[in-house]
């Protein structure tokens, strides 16, 4: 009989790569002797608790090979935390459970700070109930905001596609600007830290390039300061170019899209920070304003991902089966940057312990001193993150070849989960 | 002396491809001992009113060659319609003075259905002046929805944008389905015609497949049948993804968008009728939605351009010079489809007084029964548009290289215009 399998579940808010990660677990335990089969968890945590497990050792090498470019979670993800083990006994213990009966002799929780916590609660208890099972987390998160890894994988890529797609918009608004539009909106994720708004400087080579604006969480958002700032933009360029993350704030705390826009039944409109700063600027500068909302079209745009994050993300996928196979347990490997330039990273490892519930904010040195830009310190810091392509495959018809499967389930051995 | 100079000025909204066109232009132009310079209106019309011409002739060869990967009107463009000639007479008679002063032999304007009236307009007064100019319309408009053309240079790339981006951002949605957002919500653009809408449909390739609804200016919208048809899709795939088009009306003829949604002070919403149809099934069917207003990244996304339609914006600009040098004016260089499968196409001759003022909508039977799909003719007729990548290049921090320039402005011969 060959070793204990794997089960790998991926947890949160999907990436351009995660699926990378997949890829790189998954082929480099099937060079491994000493590891049964790689099971993949439908739905994240909630198909653990279900029983519900994808067996991957039916996937055919070519399928494999094509999660490293296809987006989304091809297993399914969730947004569900487990509590605390005091809190949540019953679903810690349901999870070993499950473990023993498939034989699982690994798990690897692949997501942000909360996984981390679960991943190492899930190593305690196993511990403490006779099981012991290997817990590593592996890194995933648009946001960025996992502390002691030098960059989260999923995120290099949504800096990629807001870089390039601010640049490309700031092309279009320059050319209509002396008789049309004048002021150019992208709304980019980051509800708690601006590391994806402050991608949207990177295009910014000269004093006045666009964008000329960024309004970042971290920065309490200045009514006044702002609109001379769009108005001088405006009388120098010609035209302003504006990236806003979803999470500015006003001065109070409240965030800027939740500033009272009602639909014509009096609901409170779900997001959209744009349109609120397209109106105000509208309303008080008097300028014609575009606006756009990337949302999910920035976290799975495959197409163009950056080349350094789909090795990135392969490559903790790769590192946390060779961590199982070196017996490790409670960690996570992480990105180490060595040098800036060249561009030098390698494979460390981190205890999940240190990574637990730590959210990795911007520095301050990040921010420009007026608070609507970036500074050197951040671009030495993000410029090498985006660099390279990685296009995808495409048909004969001019779409991407993304992996399209029907997962095979394992059959169950437990009865039905709260159904008991 | 060489022979007369090529006037070349780009109108209304800016497409990927727009300066592909320019670059058939220039470098065409370039190889024939007949014709002097390329001068460039700045700003479109208004910059030939205004006596601001652009010297396209010192540009470097390199440099015209980036003209075809580089989105956004470099030399700029404007909404400025000329009225009737009764109406406007001075206007049309400093074009023809302008011409006159810069030994223009040729006037190509380079834009949809308004343009071709003014080209054809400006090639009658040109003749009553006793200054005759070869006025030859250049195709250009996203929209899609000049006639006799099988299709407008620059909607292609729009539609393979839609088509990628849909497909990738379903990919997401469907990942966290189980626990989280249950529908996706993309609008695009298309006042008056669902062309780009449609090009939405072209991943569908088996029922069920995302995007699994539609909304398209050319069906009146019902609620009921609408919320029913979500309802319908989330149960049966557990996600649904929608394109909506920006375009798209209740029955009373009003736009979606302009349904009443109010900022805090009470202004009227600019745009988005994503949130508006995510408020609505939230409200009614308790879903979580996310939604993604695409705007002017999808008309300037030159990095995920379709091959096919950089190939036809370049060869109309070339066409446009080849039928300068054969005599030819008051025409139109336009693609003619040869066959599906294979895709063949040519490019044909068209009248610009037929072209002037008329919009092609959407075929009805290119539209499914239930109002919420393509049919299989659409699919036939958008298939062969967005095949082949044609990549921009990338510098080695992984941003494309697109066209920076500054402009050099040939010497004014006449005095301002309006403040004579």
């Amino acid at each position: 009989m060959s070793g204990k399998n794997i089960l790998y579940a991926q947890s949160g808010g999907v990436t351009p790569v995660i699926n990378a990660t997949a890829a790189g677990v998954i082929e480099t335990a099937r060079t491994q002797a000493s590891i049964g089969k790689v099971l993949a968890a439908k739905d994240g945590i909630i198909g653990v608790l279900h029983e519900q497990l994808i067996d991957t050792s039916v996937m055919r090498d070519d399928q494999v090979a094509a999660l490293r470019h296809t987006p989304g979670g091809v297993f399914g993800s969730c947004r569900y935390k487990l509590k605390s083990i005091a809190d949540s006994r019953a679903e810690y213990e349901r999870l070993i459970e499950v473990f023993k009966a498939h034989n699982i002799g690994y798990f690897f929780y692949n997501g942000g700070g909360d996984s981390a916590d679960t991943a190492y609660k899930v190593s305690q208890i196993g511990d403490q109930l006779g099981y012991p099972v290997q817990c590593i987390g592996i890194p995933k998160t648009i946001d960025n905001d996992l502390p002691i890894t030098d960059v989260c994988p999923g995120f290099p890529s949504v800096a990629k596609y807001v870089a390039v797609s601010i640049m490309e918009a700031s092309l279009d608004v320059m050319s209509m600007a002396s008789s049309s539009t004048k002021v150019f909106i992208l709304e980019v994720m980051g509800r708690h830290a601006g590391w994806i708004a402050a991608a949207g400087g990177l295009p910014v080579r000269h004093e006045g390039d666009p964008p000329q604006i960024i309004l970042f969480p971290e920065v309490p958002f200045d009514e006044q300061a702002f609109l001379e700032r769009v108005d001088t933009v405006v009388r120098r360029e010609g035209f302003c170019s504006i990236v806003v993350s979803e999470g500015a704030r006003a001065a109070d705390g409240k965030f800027l899209s939740d500033s009272g826009v009602r639909d014509a039944f009096g609901h409170a409109q779900l997001g959209g920070v744009a349109p609120v700063i397209a109106n105000l600027i509208n309303a008080r500068l008097k300028l014609k304003c575009h606006w756009a909302v990337s949302d999910y079209l920035q976290r799975s745009a495959r197409h163009i991902a950056s080349k350094v994050d789909v090795e990135q993300a392969y490559a903790v996928g790769q590192a946390a089966v060779e961590f199982a196979v070196a017996g490790k347990t409670g960690v996570m490997p992480v990105i180490e940057r060595v040098s800036d330039e060249p561009y030098v990273w390698r494979i460390a490892e981190a205890e999940l312990a240190d990574l637990a519930n730590v959210e990795k904010t911007m520095p301050a040195n990040f921010i420009s001193a007026d608070g609507f830009g970036i500074t050197e310190e951040c671009r030495r810091y993000l410029k090498p993150l985006i660099r390279g392509e990685d296009y995808p495959p495409y048909d004969c018809d001019g779409l991407p070849e993304y992996l399209s499967i029907e997962h095979c389930l394992v059959d169950r051995q437990l009865s039905d989960w709260r159904s008991r």
